[in-house]
């Protein structure tokens, strides 16, 4: 295959978590034969403190030495600047930054993308438009530079990534050859990837455990046990699935079991900075703000902004009491009840009713035969 | 109602689990009209250190101050030493003792319990008998004594459900009244009670996540990060759900995401002692023998005993390659092969392709009505 027929893919962004991705992306494609060697990877140009160029240093000394320090990245991964260069021909586009920077990062790329270009979205969490609207941050780039946008998300630290810890990932598609394609580029023998044609369950998955992993975070700071965390997990758990079912009709149960589902949750309500300053909101009663600053440097939480972004939609359709949890997680986040009403919460959870509505049962074959629903 | 027309209930052990739950069960018993007041709970008479037995202390002082220091017991809870008394009439057995007494403690209750007796079982593992044959807890007692056993299990440690912090359980029964009454009996403010008519799969996941808690362990001793620990409790829960489905046909997905399922495997895979001791031997590579010695005073852990037990009933049907995660987890506690070991079975988990074989879309309604399975 000559390079005029082979693929690109480049990655927009290098933070962390971009310039991780951007060491697996590179290795891979140098081995695919169906992809160009060369990954072009926007960067945000950024002059560092001994007045080189962040991308001059990433392209000579091959390391991401603001946001992920330590780790090579393959010569073939190439800084660029300019996102329309960056992104020039590429078959496949990589999202991998701050949700605030993407409006205007990515205004460029209206009506300049290769056609048939597909996007994958590494970005966790909802967009909420000026006019009200809510939507994932696929739709938001879908709808804005007018392609298909898949999604990958997972229990999948950028650092243990980039360290070659084990961990799993899950890829939402629309298309088998999307799922082929990007198992080749993203999987490697320490980062195992899972494809599900499911791609906003998985993106849902992606955004709501933040706002679960506040939760688990107060009642830490409470003082409670590992059993009242293990209740707000699994709350929190149903919620998220009572969400995709009603937001995302079609959203399928087993995509919970995947990466994107309860090992991502899991690790976020044990590890992770959400959890991390939510406990300390409970324990100081500082507000979420003041300990952002605090512990973060200034940098925002996600998990308090999905709150606030999914409590805009639930009020709107009148849902905020069928999601207590993801409620008063919001209401805690603002300082309107409380970190106390966390245990209420989970005390007066309404959780029975709608799992019992749910009979799978696992002894059934799955094509188009029956479902019991028979619970006490 | 007069107390000849009302019900009794006995609570046959006394250790740290059983006092906490006698509290509760004394509380509850007081309140409810149809209920006797005196809860018998049978001690295994022990003298204590000052001379005095255990049996006069708990009816003196009302606090099992071997085994639930520093908690009160409702005085309507009798401590009574002769197992035959403490279940005369009565129509609820709640056996709650170490599996390994359960045989012999049990011996004089054949043919001597009130007709239509229920027994609940809070006894998590399985039972080997001598003949290779592998059972439920609650299917050793039916048989033993011929009474219908249900049980109790979830994200509830004894010394927390003691101090009332916030802890939910699964009661899994048989029959509606079962249901109601159990709710009564063990439901408390701090205590939430949910039931299901899916009494081996509850049982099930209280037995099989000490296996699973054993394997998070051990990845936490070799170093790794909470994105593998995440995969592990991932994958266990999936073989916790292969085996369900396999061994107790019927099974329901929906029962993994009760107290007994997602949030007591996340519980101990976080606290715990099968998860503790599991990753000193990884650390230090000592015998698993050796630091239940050291460690937990001789005592010996469920995890292993169970990761054995259920190995049993693996072979005997060729199963092993089926459960890659359970089977690890065995051998490396018998020191077959190195600890290691767990992230090599992580890594070539062949979960994907059962999860696929179940597409349970939330989105259709459960009576009857058809379920789809187009994942990628």
């Amino acid at each position: 295959m000559n390079d005029r027929e082979k693929r690109r893919i480049s990655i927009i962004g290098s933070g962390n978590w971009g310039s991780a991705i951007a060491r697996i992306v590179g290795l891979n494609c140098r081995k695919l034969d169906y992809m160009v060697d060369e990954v072009k990877m926007w960067v945000f140009e950024e002059v560092l403190e001994d007045g080189r160029k962040l991308t001059d240093v990433i392209n000579t000394e091959h390391e991401n030495v603001k946001y992920l320090k330590g780790f090579k990245l393959p010569d073939n991964v190439v800084a660029e600047p300019d996102i329309l260069k960056s992104t020039l021909n590429a078959d496949y586009l990589v999202f991998v930054m701050p949700h605030q920077f993407l409006d205007r990062a990515c205004a460029p790329l209206k009506g300049n993308l290769k056609p048939g270009a597909v996007g994958i979205s590494l970005i966790k969490g909802f967009d909420l438009q000026p006019n009200g609207k809510v939507q994932l941050i696929s739709e938001l780039i879908s709808q804005m530079l007018n392609i298909q946008v898949c999604c990958l998300m997972g229990a999948n630290l950028a650092h243990e990534v980039a360290s070659e810890k084990f961990c799993e990932t899950t890829v939402g598609v629309y298309t088998d050859e999307q799922a082929r394609i990007f198992k080749d580029i993203f999987e490697t023998d320490t980062f195992r990837v899972s494809t599900v044609k499911d791609t906003h369950t998985v993106e849902v998955c992606g955004a709501l455990k933040n706002i679960v992993a506040c939760g688990a975070g107060f009642v830490d700071g409470l003082g409670y046990g590992d059993s009242t965390k293990a209740a707000v997990i699994r709350l929190g758990l149903i919620e998220m699935m009572r969400f995709a079912e009603h937001f995302y009709p079609g959203a399928k149960f087993t995509t919970f079991f995947e990466s994107c589902g309860i090992a991502d949750l899991v690790a976020s309500c044990y590890g992770g900075r959400n959890r991390k300053v939510s406990e300390a909101v409970a324990r100081t009663r500082k507000s979420m703000r003041e300990l952002e600053k605090e512990m973060l440097d200034g940098q925002r939480l996600q998990g308090p902004a999905t709150a606030a972004e999914v409590n805009v939609l639930l009020k709107e359709r009148n849902l905020e009491n069928d999601f207590p949890l993801f409620t008063t997680v919001h209401k805690i986040c603002v300082a309107e009840v409380s970190p106390t009403e966390m245990l209420d919460c989970v005390l007066s959870h309404p959780d029975a009713r709608w799992l019992k509505s749910k009979g799978f049962s696992l002894g059934v074959k799955t094509n188009g035969s029956a479902v019991r629903s028979d619970d006490a």
